[in-house]
């Protein structure tokens, strides 16, 4: 057991708070129950857990970790003491791992029932992962994050996917190679702005989709606006004139997925 | 100018983070030129503008500064070191302000078109104000807050909120208060839960009408349910099966909102 804050090891999955250490080892540190057993249910995706007995009073992770350690998987115990140096939480549970970032290739092939959302220069890893919690709730593929976009394995992004991080698909790539692949498969690409023409409403959304938004602060540029089949808009009355990125993004993701169950049409 | 960090003002405006200090002054503090401009359109709303010169360079907040200035709101002048120990933000950009917080009853009279959003035990001060954010696009009214929900007034709701928490209605009340005014007024409230038995799409949202939900943890207690005329619940695929709750609240809200502006009916 470890009870040193000042251990190599303690002092190595801390620095993965920091995204320059999380791209250069391929890693992130997960915590809480929940996401660390979504985290558990990929193949292959955690390194090594660790876990504070006195902390971990929930049976359901107890009886998880005793399985994990069963089948092998490196497993590391801390004290309380240690546990909350690590912890980003106040009320640590006990519960934590260091797992291995899976990224995709642009997909070579798309179904007919394949949604994806394209990101460009997304900047809260807030917002990053509750579209990735949308998207699984709504049967979506993935992201596409273009250039300057947040990491989907920074901790934030982590708590807010609630998992989804470890069950969709994460692409990163630039704007040439993504306009590349938009071209090569003919891909209808949907721009979602203000500046939109048609209402995201009742819209008749191609099948496969990639719907495309842009940063919080600028949405889509005229580079990326130029790229879309079509734009569209969410109607807005009021004051501000403005959503969060995370409910823009949910609003037509639900749209197509509302679309696609009561057609009993592309819904897989 | 104020040039000291432990200035008496200064040390009393930093403690309006602490929500026992927001409650027993009934003052916020909010910051950014965005949030304090749109606190501004308020009625009597701003207190106390604290500015600093060399960090505010926008001509739009300078301008609207001279404008508060001429019509007599006190003005507090600091320099960028005390600035920098009130600001919330990494890169503070000059502008703040301590604002009254403004609390309405319930209403007395409801109009066809007025949409209210009650919560109960809502925990996350980003969630509550996303989902006044979504209310100011889709044409709310305002959010009723039930028993043990958190603070409007939080900097972190004010900041999500983007000034829609000077625009919105605010009501705070309890429970059984909560329920002779629902049947005083006989409204059909509309509870979203994931035991809702109605798909919460194509739903006849009655008019008007007051949506329910809990809290991001357990959703609507029994004790809640059993106060809705009939429950709502969004379909969800995937593995987390959940969505974060502003999510859940904004889908709800466009769904009336869209089935609104598109029939030419109850809205304004």
């Amino acid at each position: 057991m470890i009870t040193s804050p000042t251990n190599s090891t303690i002092k190595e999955i801390r620095r993965l708070r920091d995204r320059s250490a999380r791209q250069a080892s391929g890693l992130a540190y997960v915590e809480g129950i929940r996401q660390v057993i979504e985290a558990g249910k990929g193949q292959d995706v955690i390194e090594r857990v660790v876990y504070c007995d006195t902390l971990l009073t929930s049976s359901l992770a107890r009886d998880w970790l005793k399985q994990a350690q069963r089948s092998g998987t490196p497993v590391l115990e801390v004290n309380a003491d240690v546990f909350s140096r690590l912890a980003m939480k106040e009320s640590p549970v006990g519960l934590a791992a260091v797992v291995r970032q899976k990224w995709s290739a642009l997909p070579g092939v798309l179904a007919p029932a394949d949604v994806w959302v394209a990101l460009d220069a997304i900047a809260d890893p807030g917002n990053l992962g509750t579209i990735l919690r949308t998207l699984d709730a709504s049967a979506g593929m993935g992201v596409i994050l273009l250039d300057a976009s947040t990491d989907p394995y920074d901790p934030t992004s982590i708590r807010a996917s609630m998992g989804a991080v470890f069950t969709k698909k994460l692409v990163r790539t630039t704007l040439p190679v993504f306009s590349d692949w938009i071209d090569r498969h003919r891909i209808s690409l949907i721009g979602a702005s203000d500046r939109g023409a048609q209402d995201y409403y009742n819209f008749p959304y191609p099948s496969p989709c990639v719907i495309m938004l842009g940063s919080e602060r600028h949405g889509l540029s005229e580079a990326h606006l130029a790229l879309c089949r079509q734009v569209v808009a969410i109607p807005m009355s009021g004051n501000c004139d403005s959503l969060n990125l995370a409910v823009a993004a949910s609003l037509i993701l639900y749209e197509i997925y509302n679309q696609r169950r009561l057609s009993g049409g592309a819904k897989e």
